[in-house]
């Protein structure tokens, strides 16, 4: 990303600049998820890591924005007789898509009860941090360049253990995670305020996450999680912090009306979303150049799990799409001017311009459907993968 | 309970009205619970009802203060060859508990994947009425008196279902449900704002609940979970606003700091439960006469659930007896002088009076333990039961 | 407002319905507001009702959406020399309005200090419940059919007064204004979570100002301002509820991504004003045989005035029109096949749909300028006002 | 500050730290104060910064806790008819008490209607950075330390303005108002989630304060009030990270159930201010050489100012006795052994404990009345001063 605005493209399509955005998919949504009270299960769900990849394959092939699906280990672990990840890169190819971050997985083990890299005993310490060094190596056999980090540690009382104590042994095994990266690669830290502990996260919030990438080094990166803020949180205010210090290293997109809800992003709030891809539009980061990750993190319980990562896709799609048809050069001129009303008036032009035709005439152009959502329907993918996915255990939040 | 605030005792130990008190157990407190990441087990935890009322009989034994079990159906059910519900009652007895509410499960059934009571489907909505007589089986046979319905119903998307139409099927739901209990039985109806839904919650407010309650008939009355508000909810302005109403039926107490968290009672904000609990004692609804029943609702995940429940009791009579202490005369001096400080003052002494050696005083005269933590942890009861409860499978959140 | 779903007008257009809808301006919106930091004033702000109801006028000249101004006791009294009240409704006639609803201020007064309707001293309640008599005597001379009653009280630290005793002082007040009700008239009750009282409001939620209504009755009504929800409320929910118990008696309308913000609706949160309205429209609330009033509540600091209601007044209609598009038959069928995405879908089309060129023909076709924004910018009206409008004092929030 | 943990004042009393701790009040809580809708007076408000300096010695003189007055301008500028800075820095150590934070006020000049640091208008910036040229002078001559920012900047819309040119302008306004420090003295930067503004603000929390902190230099440091967070923010989380960044300059005291209330310290939530505490006491932080300034920032509206702000002083000395109770060794021991509630307990039981009579005892050692509030009134300090002070204007919230 550069440090001066984007210049208009004289003359041009502003949404010809689509043709560089992308949206990496992550392979636990397509498996089942759910509340604590339950997880609902559907015919056709993925029962291992390769046919997570092909319904992922699935939602590229129709939009062409989502060349890329995330693993999450030891989720997606693949076994020997399997062809281990070599076969499972070889399958990404075949679909026509590619494998993105890997995240690690540090809150299933009993031994991670009281935390995982923050845990006050240096056992489990030493058993996170070793969880890491597999995922680099899942990295080198994928060619991911992203280690993604969510770290779940925290507490439920005050009291539980010493916040600083806690502060101190996560910055140790950073350090020692942050040794592990090779040249190129990078660690991307998320943060979220609460859930599962119920007291204090370890990494609760934007500056805690940036303070230790500063602490770390260039590799280390912020991932923004859209769902992870308190009631009222000026997300996009964030964004642009993050772009503004270059350490705003990916998003993870969902939605929300209460705390972490993972509903489809773009489906309770449109306007905070267009808001977001706005201030992403203002610092030029929806390029490639950026190096910004577009990632989707989102739980499908009741919804149609590929439909429902169709749907965001597009929700993505259309919200960066209005955020490029900002007239720029008018609002600016309403901020020199001092014209509160107006310049809000010129960002509403834009979010108000229904651009679902304009989308639909750039995915024909580039023999795509022009209504992915109905194409998938039509296609009888599901009800064929439903009836060959019998047997075995499908893929879960546990599993 | 009675139009009339309480009338000091006069001369009396104010303390002396904690003899009447008592707080109600749920059944599933003693077993493994959780998040949606995961759910953490322990040593000793119960494998049947029999077990779970075993556990919570302890508390009761060493606090005098939990006579009463709730049930939760199906997870609680009884087959016939361990002798029914007649064997579970009689071994409640003889542990020196009894059952208390009946909670009926409406969350755990595929069926209910968009909603039970409020379902679009008739055969679903009947099959969730059926349930509650069940239930309602269950009360005349374990001597309840209490219909508790909490109701998972609702939507995750705008537009998923028509809200109104929803409202519509629920309340005719709740007729058919209503006209199930016999005399002297009373339905519970809890609200929630959300989770497991996460746009619209078909109960989420107790003017929703209240609504419905006015609409059935005198047995209806509001439940009150002290986690499922927005946050910055007045809650003990609702509580006295129910009581007002005659309408408070229930608490289900528990702790939070930023959702429904179900952390112990008293965790979080001791300070909210002594206020909520003076609202309780200003309109005398701590008294068995006001009906109001007082139970408790967490989920231990991490912290050992027995020791849990018991602090959760001790806390909910440590801030029953401040309230108690409040200085009635001076408090209502203060009001009709508009002297806001001192009020608020005359609130404040009580709250910050250490209650600890006073209650100990009171549990030592009536043979309990002075301690009931230390006691409970000297008595190696948990060992004992580590080493019993081998084989077999502990009874979880979703069972 | 029937009990039946608007029928679809057949072969129609959908946005005819739009024609019987009006939207009632505040005068006060017109005056100075602001913060408790600053309250920053403009040129040409008018300085008495005559002033503040020609500039409301321009509103309705441009939009053919605003035909009532609301007035604000005794901020908008009219003294006997210019005419008194005849001579504002006279005025308002001239212009093209009429006068709405009257606002009664129980804020303003040092004897207020600690409440009025619900004030320990009896003293004080009277003077409020005298206040009312003198609104219902303003009702009387400009025609007005309704006494709306925004309630302030309530406390700032727990235990500085009796929550239930101000409850029943408060129940006994309003039955004492209701009493002053002509056959016709309607009590509007507002409620508010919080501000200008910190710890307890007096009203709340609806859950109280139902309770209130239904003690009342029949013409005892809810007003729902948008900005005065805990986080996360879910508006449209509350809106459904007020409608089925036919209590709805108005909207406040504004926007907030905090608190009581009071920006303009439709500004924050465009998708939530859709979603209320579509509640709206399943219930036929937008007709006027609903007898639910529109109105906005707004409070202008840094913005121009009238080009804020402007803007305002077309948000409401912009969000109305994209209810109304709404496929209803459509909508339907996926909620009987429990078609979660799919009835998302239909809901999130019209939401989707760009309806200003839809509502520029219309307004051409009606008289009307396609952009009433760009014609009162052009009519020269601000500056015409802020030149005559020299000397004197700005109407302002306290004025 | 240390890096290590306070060692426990080993056969000492815990509470003899509380010797060398102090609280900064602000003058300009002595004056009138309140919301939006009304400011209430009271007999007996100070008129100038003298009898400001007045009332702020009284809870000094009651206390022996609050020996620094902190001034705020414009409000507190002395004319030199009166002696200037002089006399006002004279007539504080004649009253025992010394000048404070220089606060510069950027809210209530027509100019700042955009914003005053990040305004778009390079004219308006410097005037803001003017304004601290005038208060350095002002530090320069009553000997204060520390210049204390309050940004109010923000915009009300999206769009309004790019919240990065505001940040690019805000950053390069605080360099120059940093170069105009002398060394020893410290930029204390606070932040605020909202209000004045309600779309952004430009310094909306600690991770944006931090980040203009690090970028100007060693002697810019953070100012944590406690009302400026979104609800569930874990606060103490945030002082233990300012902590550790070395980086905490101060804190703002006060209270909120919903908002920025600005209720007094302790009376909303006292079991946070004990949580808040024990991070200070965890990190040595309230010792002097901590450098971190414990000030009350406050709005009395309702409450009588003078012993509003004892109150609050008492509050903050019993939490921080309560924090010094805590069984530290105990502590670390539960954290050692993973015991989650004895952990929580041993945090409990310092909290539990009313520490009342020993605060009294310690006072009446140090010739203070062991009940300040009660010496207070009794003293017939309001009623005099409510008699000397007749005519002029009492200050206010804004003047």
């Amino acid at each position: 990303m550069t440090d001066q605005p984007s210049a208009p493209v004289t003359g041009g399509d502003p949404l010809a600049e689509l043709d560089e955005f992308s949206i990496e998919l992550p392979s636990w949504a397509f498996g089942n998820a759910g509340t604590r009270f339950k997880v609902f299960s559907s015919p056709g769900v993925p029962r291992d890591p390769f046919e997570k990849v092909s319904d992922a394959a699935q939602v590229h092939r129709l939009t062409g924005l989502a060349p890329r699906v995330s693993l999450h280990i030891p989720w997606d672990l693949v076994p020997d007789e399997r062809g281990g990840f070599d076969a499972l890169a070889a399958h990404a190819r075949e679909e026509g898509v590619s494998i993105g971050a890997i995240n690690s997985n540090l809150f299933q083990d009993d031994d991670y009860r009281l935390g995982s890299l923050a845990h006050p005993e240096e056992r489990v310490r030493d058993k996170a941090i070793a969880h890491h060094a597999q995922c680099v190596d899942v990295m080198r056999a994928t060619g991911s360049r992203d280690l993604k980090l969510w770290l779940p540690d925290g507490t439920n009382y005050p009291g539980q253990d010493s916040l600083r104590a806690r502060q101190d042994r996560l910055a140790d095994s950073l350090q020692q995670v942050y040794a592990l990266l090779d040249p190129g690669m990078r660690l991307l830290i998320e943060y979220k305020l609460f859930e599962p502990s119920f007291y204090s996260m370890d990494i609760p919030d934007w500056g805690t996450s940036l303070t230790h990438c500063l602490a770390l080094g260039d590799q280390a990166v912020v991932v923004l999680d859209t769902g992870h803020h308190a009631p009222s949180t000026n997300i996009e205010f964030i964004v642009m912090m993050l772009l503004r210090a270059k350490r705003l290293g990916a998003f993870d997109f969902n939605s929300r009306f209460y705390a972490d809800d993972d509903l489809m992003v773009g489906a309770a709030d449109p306007f905070q979303l267009f808001r977001i891809l706005h201030e992403i539009v203002e610092q030029d980061a929806h390029l490639p150049s950026s190096e910004v990750s577009f990632m989707l993190d989102q739980c499908h319980n009741i919804e149609p799990k590929v439909r429902g990562q169709l749907r965001s896709v597009l929700n993505v799609e259309e919200g960066l799409a209005k955020a490029l048809l900002v007239d720029e050069p008018a609002l600016r001129a309403a901020h020199e001017a001092g014209d509160v009303l107006g310049a809000n008036d010129v960002l509403m032009d834009a979010y108000r311009t229904d651009v679902r035709e304009r989308l639909a005439d750039r995915r024909e152009a580039r023999g795509l459907p022009r209504d992915p959502v109905a194409a998938f329907t039509a296609s009888g993918y599901l009800e064929r993968v439903s009836a060959e996915r019998v047997g075995g255990t499908q893929a879960s939040w546990g599993a």
